[in-house]
């Protein structure tokens, strides 16, 4: 298609000035270990998709799992799917496929719910937990993604809380013995920064404080080492590196040590020990179970089970380094090409401080990113001034990089 | 298929004795103006389905809904449908499909979350709206479903409310200036009651307090009449009759007079006023919207708005009356073949008390249920002695219950 063909064309830019770059992509992708990750999505033809941190795209596997789902287990099976099949385990099964990504131990994280949903349970369980007359404090990251911070604010009034908020890199000198509970996005949504976790976490133990991380841009993009890290509690998105689809369910991580002593205030049979029983009265499940509430929205679990197979093949390890490499390609173009036509670089150089997306500013970022989209360069925009490129090293290419740095140094 | 062929088969009963029952379903089916609506699903061929509210069967409009979902809009459309798609408003669109079933207005029903998690938030925004230090009671009923009466129990601790139960018919005998809200099923899961929704609703009013009803055994089989009677607020289930998948997203009704007066304990971008607009603080968008909180679960809920189809081919007045007709059907083939056999009707009688299933007593009922299922008469047990049959005028024939009379004729 003449719009990706940047290694010839005839830009404001001497065509030949970015050849080297081109030839360099194309060497880097005969190399990449990750490329037959590729063939896993059904991707379209017509887009080079920098979005994976939004809505993943599709994976063979998920629409096989949807399939299965619709045409044989609710189909055929019916109402004995319940028992015959894996509906009832089946975000218990989930979670396990995130809990190896995330590096938290089999059993301790649950799917379902949304995002919001999630972090609403989780935070009212490490409030009720933790909280007292006089370690009355919810801490929250103050540039936390926008609905975080709702929830949040909401938790803290349902549990006669104050409602106070820093930067991430502010929260250690805040923790005191009034802190009840802080929570945090690992990666910032704008700057794909990352947090340090070990060391906010560490200094909440040490104050007796609780931490709930956000991991919606971390999780299947980078190691979260949960268990490493010795994270209380932990939610995420399933519909965005882990590519679960559309509104796909979310998760719940709480540590082992932790999980069997909170109680998430919104019980239903999911979460019940005795689900089938019908007994009078709650009796929350052992382990992470307990913070399932109704039923798991089966047709979104099956294609973010499915999706999640990808995982299977190819380890968090591995496509963090395909991330990394992505990323330090698209740096060293915007170097060469952009860094002097009125863009900067938005997010860590430094790629051990840098999640899974650049976010790139210009004055023009709206209208460049409609302009990006026209061109199939699917971007996203976030006020005031960014362009988001996610780089998700399962189905994109070095060439891609390449081709957006092309279409950018065009731009301008 | 010799095992449904009971018109000829050689039970503990004469044959001939049950003749004249199945020539009456003949009839009856040929007559039946809902006969086409059978057309519209895809039914196993080896089972009659009893379980239409457990797990409502596959329509071949959801499955298209769900393939369009994951094959157009997923796949191609990618994160841009979200802007040139209907996802942002499908949880809208599939409410307003409910509305206009249960008998409320346009505009003031969302679809998401489960029936458990979309309780908690209607009984918080009614809690938070009218207790008071003096009126602190939350009343529900004994009879309800048992994971409402855990919810109930949750809310009313949050708020600091005293917790109690009765049983629906004493609900006004219960109310007075300490009653804050009060929660019930419309339709009693076991014995298939319909309460007295416009007489409860009414003395509520009287005494001041709010009441949420349940209408998972209601909605899609029963026209509940939701702005007639009055009712503040509702949830229920979009998996039982209204036949839109495993887990399929669950439904709250606001009456519009109050719902920009009340507010949910979890906010989320999709129950903001501006949800692209990243904004600092919460605003609750205006009307039944906010009460959305996290991305929709696309997938489940596009199979949801897609079952629903259905309901616009066939009003729910006349399910309604197909409903009556099988379940009449049903009481006369027990009365002549069933009642001397160890089996007892636990459900009204009388049409107008009697919602869209029938409970049928036995002290084996656990049993003779493991053997009608093996049998392809798919119904099931709850304790200690029910055994549910479920009368889904839509793709249930007259046939099917002569059928499963002529079955449980011989079971014992």
């Amino acid at each position: 298609m003449q719009r990706f063909d940047y290694f010839t064309s005839k830009g404001n830019h001497s065509p030949m000035s970015m050849s080297p770059y081109f030839a360099q992509a194309e060497a880097l992708d005969a190399a990449n270990p990750l490329a037959p990750a590729r063939q896993l999505f059904d991707l379209p033809s017509d887009q080079r998709y920098f979005l994976g941190n939004s809505l993943g795209p599709l994976t063979h596997s998920a629409r096989e799992a949807v399939n299965q789902a619709v045409n044989a287990e609710w189909k055929t099976g019916l109402v004995r799917t319940w028992h015959d099949g894996d509906w009832f385990d089946i975000a218990t099964e989930t979670g396990n496929r995130i809990a190896h990504i995330i590096g938290a131990p089999s059993g301790s994280v649950i799917a379902g719910d949304s995002t919001s949903v999630a972090l609403f349970k989780v935070l009212s369980a490490a409030a009720q937990k933790n909280a007292t007359p006089t370690r009355n404090v919810l801490l929250c990251d103050i540039n936390n993604f926008p609905t975080d911070r709702y929830v949040a604010r909401s938790v803290a009034d349902l549990f006669h809380l104050q409602y106070k908020e820093c930067a991430v890199s502010e929260m250690i000198t805040h923790f005191n013995e009034n802190v009840a509970v802080a929570t945090a996005s690992m990666i910032d949504f704008r700057s794909a920064e990352i947090h340090d976790v070990a060391s906010v976490t560490a200094a909440a133990h040490a104050a007796g404080a609780l931490v709930v991380w956000d991991l919606a841009h971390a999780a299947g993009v980078i190691p979260c080492d949960v268990e490493r890290h010795s994270i209380d509690f932990a939610v995420g998105c399933g519909y965005k590196y882990m590519n679960g689809g559309p509104g796909a369910p979310a998760f719940m991580y709480v540590a082992p040590h932790l999980v069997n002593e909170v109680q998430q205030p919104i019980p239903g049979w999911f979460g019940h020990d005795a689900p089938f029983a019908f007994e009078d009265a709650y009796r929350p499940a052992q382990g992470t179970a307990r913070f399932s509430s109704g039923t798991t929205n089966i047709l979104s679990m099956k294609a973010l089970h499915g999706a999640l197979e990808v995982f299977e093949k190819f380890p968090i390890s591995s496509i963090r380094d395909g991330s990394i490499a992505l990323g330090d390609f698209f740096i060293a173009g915007f170097d060469e090409h952009l860094s002097a036509s009125g863009f900067t670089l938005g997010s860590p150089r430094n790629s051990t401080a840098r999640g899974g997306h650049i976010a790139l500013l210009h004055d023009r970022a709206e209208e460049l990113t409609e302009e990006l989209i026209g061109d199939g360069f699917i971007v996203d925009f976030r006020p005031p001034n960014v362009i988001r490129i996610a780089l998700s090293p399962l189905f994109l290419r070095f060439n891609d990089i390449a081709a957006l740095v092309g279409r950018l140094s065009d731009a301008t």
